[in-house]
């Protein structure tokens, strides 16, 4: 392979690291092959070995970040060959055949032929410059903003190292919640130099571009998208931008949504706003990914219904260098949601995934919430755009509505804490949405083992019972946090624990009762015809199962009905009981998985044993602060008793009410 | 030494660890001795082996922290003795004899006796509830207050373990700037388990009280120290603090001091604030450390003067648990002040050292500026008090006046960067006040001989390099950024880079020009009898040599006096032309340590080297920053051309008075 460039001096390094460490001894990384075993890795154009297996078909399906691997025989020599068109590719191939040793799979026996289903596979770091992380439970940024660029931490290597593993291709370094600082040329050099550090890993770095920053920044007395002197403003900053940083990715921005900056301020649209900054980086190859996440002030409709309302009558409208970025759900992060009514419903325009990596409603890094599950059920969710099978992750590949520029962003859980995450089981999200966005076909069993075995080890005990809590466990949380389809119950603000009783708040639509609607007649939000109709946003197979109580899945049906507390579920139990059954069974899943740990004493090192111990402890203490509060304050609607044979709470309902948490991170 | 407490476990497993490591052999570490070579340690109350020793006479020597190693022979076996009165000085003998150990002397070869000179050696954290710390630079609060106490980071041992090695015994875990919110239950749980952690390795938890704590959480009218309601609230909240915390070490207060409220508010004196606290912790052993950190808003007069002028009359009207906590110099931290004019102006009272580890007015954690000759010149400094002798380490350590609580704090720049304190060679600075705290006739030069040999590694070239390296860079940080007794000219607020223009502030004495006084006819600030008589709270032997321009050290030159652009100085330059050539001299010494690293290079890790390196470069481009900035700065008012031979300044000074620093840490 030779010196190479520094994407593949990276491979190799990670290949001679990797295969030391897990074969114990080293493996030849070699273009000329002398002896039995050696690894041949390079493309054609670098490799002359590689180039002499005419490789030309097998490569013309991986494209430019795909590899192939397969056993070969070189010069009478039993080889392993990894071969792809660029070198980043090298590098991922690099990085799959180690995760397959992991697996077990000898490197010799490895076949394999893979090419990311996405393009851009990116991270959205919620980063303030003050190193502050929105909904960060990590500590806090690793961009140290101050010391750049004159100094690059060691760590923003091992960064880049992780995300690469994983395919992930992109990452924005900056808060959806933007400051114009971060596109001054003083920070613009101090992202070049992280963009420096993260190059060789195939990662391209993207800012977030607050809307108004040509009158903040600029001087420009307007931020309109169709003044000419925006226009222009915006084309100069581009121009600027690439000069520091010749591959930028392009821009983020969230615009006319909770408080942020927007073409709507001038009455433009949603579209005139993408385009112009898609306009100004047009010509350096850039990309706008413009957020969907947007809900009015001034609009008292069901908040569900706003961003399709937003939306999809500007399809077709967006520049091709336009990305849409779609949260997952239609409300925001909850732990269960349908998915997006946007999937599907605007076939002319590429639409991004954004899943929350980061677990803001989830318990943050103390809970054990393994999300793959949560992000598989949206990805296979289907949409019924061109009939049955047109699922929501055939809409982000591009391969329903036939776009070939395709994304995916997942809320970065990143952080300043020496496990990277928080906490041990966090890095698994940050692991399954790696591999997701490389591979949405995956299981999240298989991510699951995967990761255990490259985290935790590979004894196949220990492997079982870690996977078993693991795919547990967001649907315990579901459980004990809201179940049947409840949402949006969290404590104001920093979302810190139960607060179904919220009712003061700025808007009607950041309270909890807006959401559930309890009262003594029932409990539920009405989205069926009945009520707010945002069924009629899915396609009909869809709305028409959605709004029909007969059909409507267990799951969702406080989402989209309203019921009485008598309803008779599918279990033959009430609402009520079924309600209460619900929240006591996340509770006792959490205390499954804690029993599961306990067994693993000793199988797992002193350290993150204790660490996964006192978490599981935390999350058990939650799992009933949740349920009991939750419990008690429903229970004065359905006038009902607790049924028998559950733990009473602790306290009254007054007690929860009470209680205020101080300095919650991430807030 | 059997299983004994926490405390002896400690010492046990640092000594396996140690030994095995720099040895390379498990040394026995036992109580009964069967072959040459082991190490026996511990109490002559929990250890038979230790009482047979009859060391009764040199255990009386050492008190309740100190210890005393030597060779013995016993049963016939040679064997190393680590004998103390308590299990804490075991565990300080054995970091002493790893010490050693690193340092070259055989185990069997130590004798050592010591006990420590200062009774409270702490820490004082300025470390906010929501993680950010006042003036840190090193990330963000160890303390994770979300997760506490149900969870304790495994790093908050290794702090532990860091501060015993060197011997300090207490840490304010809370800002000066203080937030009620930490005496809440709550918190008081949190801190709890901290103290848990920390109580094995000798470590006290204090915490700072805001004065008024009774009127913001105590729902009282007022915070009047002399109403018996208050009293009764900080009794009830100590003996609250007791039951979480049953050696709680007691209060560090702030008050009456830069917004902070306080006694004074009430129209009572600092004593009486001071008593209300100490009389409420004092039942429980706990001690008020009350800081003469003061100055009014009202005040005109030199600021220099006020702490002073508040404190030394109130001398005997402190209780006995109360140790008034003085900065090292009579401003706040500068590169170089001279001593403190209270040190021996308050017989009466126990008079604390305040000491700052982190570099707020020293380059942050980037610039290498080893703060052991700063600690060492305030410590043996003459006050006279008690004649010729009567040294600054003499008050504090109690031998001057006769007291026997005495105490010592370093403001910690203790972090979460993955190094504790943001850079290689700032935890020099924590090593070199823990060691001083213990022992203050330690030299800079044993210390950092010490600390290179834990730190770096023992090859006498390498030692010798980065000792001279480290030795001369105080002085160099004076001189490029405030030489000849210049002082406070730093940028406002965050006091990152040079601000002598600074003049616009709330108060007077927050700006620059307040205190170097430049204009055409000299530069200086009159402290003599001629302008503020500053000079007189100093007795008279020091007084007089400040007062006088033929015998004022040229280091305190204008911190004393006020003098002509054409003064002739000792070195036969006028004092433009010694100015200027401080400030190059600055540099070149900063370009030295440069040279001087890049000659390490291969003998140091590649990881540090390169961090070295690129902290070296950003201190490079920063003192000349100082210096062009103050020079062009001043040479407005000398109207004297640059001499020959100097570089030129890269701009002019509007240039530098045009920077805007964004986002600077710590402020």
């Amino acid at each position: 392979m030779g010196a190479g460039s520094p994407t593949l001096r990276a491979a190799r390094d990670e290949a001679a690291r990797g295969l030391r460490g897990m074969l114990g001894a080293d493996v030849p990384f070699a273009d000329a092959v002398s002896r039995d075993g050696a690894l041949v890795a390079g493309t054609p154009a670098g490799s002359p070995a590689i180039a002499a297996l005419d490789l030309g078909a097998d490569l013309g399906k991986v494209g430019d970040e795909g590899f192939l691997i397969r056993p070969a025989t070189i010069a009478g020599k039993r080889a392993t060959v990894l071969a792809a068109n660029t070198d980043v590719g090298v590098l991922y191939g690099v990085f799959r055949l180690l995760q397959r040793l992991q697996a077990g799979h000898p490197v010799d026996a490895s076949s394999v032929v893979e090419a990311p289903r996405i393009r851009h596979r990116v991270l959205n770091h919620w980063d303030n410059l003050d190193r502050t992380v929105e909904r960060g439970y990590a500590g806090f940024s690793l961009w140290d903003w101050h010391k750049l660029p004159d100094y690059v931490d060691p760590r923003i290597v091992d960064y880049a190292r992780a995300n690469a593993s994983i395919g992930i291709n992109g990452t924005v370094l900056t808060n959806v919640n933007a400051n114009a600082t971060s596109l001054l040329p003083e920070y613009l050099g101090k992202a070049a130099a992280l963009a420096g550090a993260l190059r060789p890993y195939g990662i391209r770095v993207y800012l977030t571009a607050r809307f108004s920053a040509p009158v903040e920044i600029g001087a420009l007395k307007t931020a309109d998208p169709l003044d000419p002197e925006v226009a222009a403003w915006w084309k100069r900053k581009a121009d600027e931008i690439y000069a520091f940083i010749p591959d930028f990715g392009g821009f983020l921005v969230k615009a006319n949504s909770e408080g942020q900056p927007g073409p709507q301020d001038y009455g433009r649209s949603h579209a005139a706003g993408a385009n112009v900054l898609a306009d100004a980086v047009a010509p350096h190859g850039g990309v706008v990914m413009w957020r969907a996440f947007v809900y009015s002030n001034d609009v008292p409709d069901d908040r569900a219904k706003q961003a399709f309302a937003e939306f999809q009558p500007l399809d077709g409208q967006f520049r091709p260098n336009v990305l849409v970025q779609v949260k997952n759900g239609p409300i925001d992060f909850q732990p269960r949601e349908p998915f997006h009514p946007l999937f599907g419903a605007m076939p002319k325009t590429p639409l991004m995934m954004e899943f929350q990596v980061t677990q803001e409603y989830l318990g943050f890094a103390t809970h054990l919430v393994y999300l793959a599950p949560l992000f598989e059920e949206v990805l296979r969710a289907d949409t019924h755009a061109k009939g049955a099978g047109s699922t929501v992750a055939r809409v982000i590949d591009g391969s329903l509505h036939g776009h070939a520029r395709t994304g995916i962003a997942g809320v970065a859980n990143v952080g300043t804490d020496r496990n990277w995450c928080g906490g041990v089981f966090a890095c698994a999200n940050w692991h399954a949405f790696g591999r997701l966005a490389w591979d949405h076909s995956l299981t999240s069993d298989a991510i699951a083992d995967e990761w255990i075995r490259g985290t935790l080890g590979s004894d196949p005990a220990l492997v079982a019972a870690v996977k078993e809590m693991m795919l547990g466990s967001r649907e315990a949380a579901v459980d004990y946090m809201t179940p049947l389809g409840l949402h949006h119950l969290m404590a104001e603000g920093h979302h810190y624990g139960p607060g179904p009783w919220v009712k003061e708040a700025r808007r009607a639509d950041w309270t909890s009762v807006y959401y559930h609607r309890a009262d003594a007649g029932g409990i539920g939000f009405d989205r069926t015809p009945t009520g707010s109709n945002a069924v009629a946003q899915y396609l009909p197979p869809v709305a028409d199962a959605f709004s029909r109580l007969d059909t409507v899945p267990e799951k969702y049906l406080l989402w989209f009905h309203r019921v009485g507390w008598g309803h008779r579920m599918a279990s033959g139990r009430t609402l009520w009981e079924e309600l209460v059954g619900r929240y006591h069974a996340g509770v006792e899943a959490v205390r499954r998985m804690q029993a599961t740990w306990r067994s693993l004493e000793g199988r797992v090192d002193a350290e993150r044993f204790e660490q996964v111990r006192a978490f599981l402890a935390i999350q058990e203490k939650e799992a009933r602060w949740w349920r009991d509060a939750s419990v008690l304050y429903f229970q004065a609607f359905s006038g009902k008793p607790l049924p028998e044979g559950y733990e009473r709470p602790e306290h009254d309902l007054a007690w929860y009410q009470a209680i205020r948490k101080r300095y919650v991170p991430g807030h």
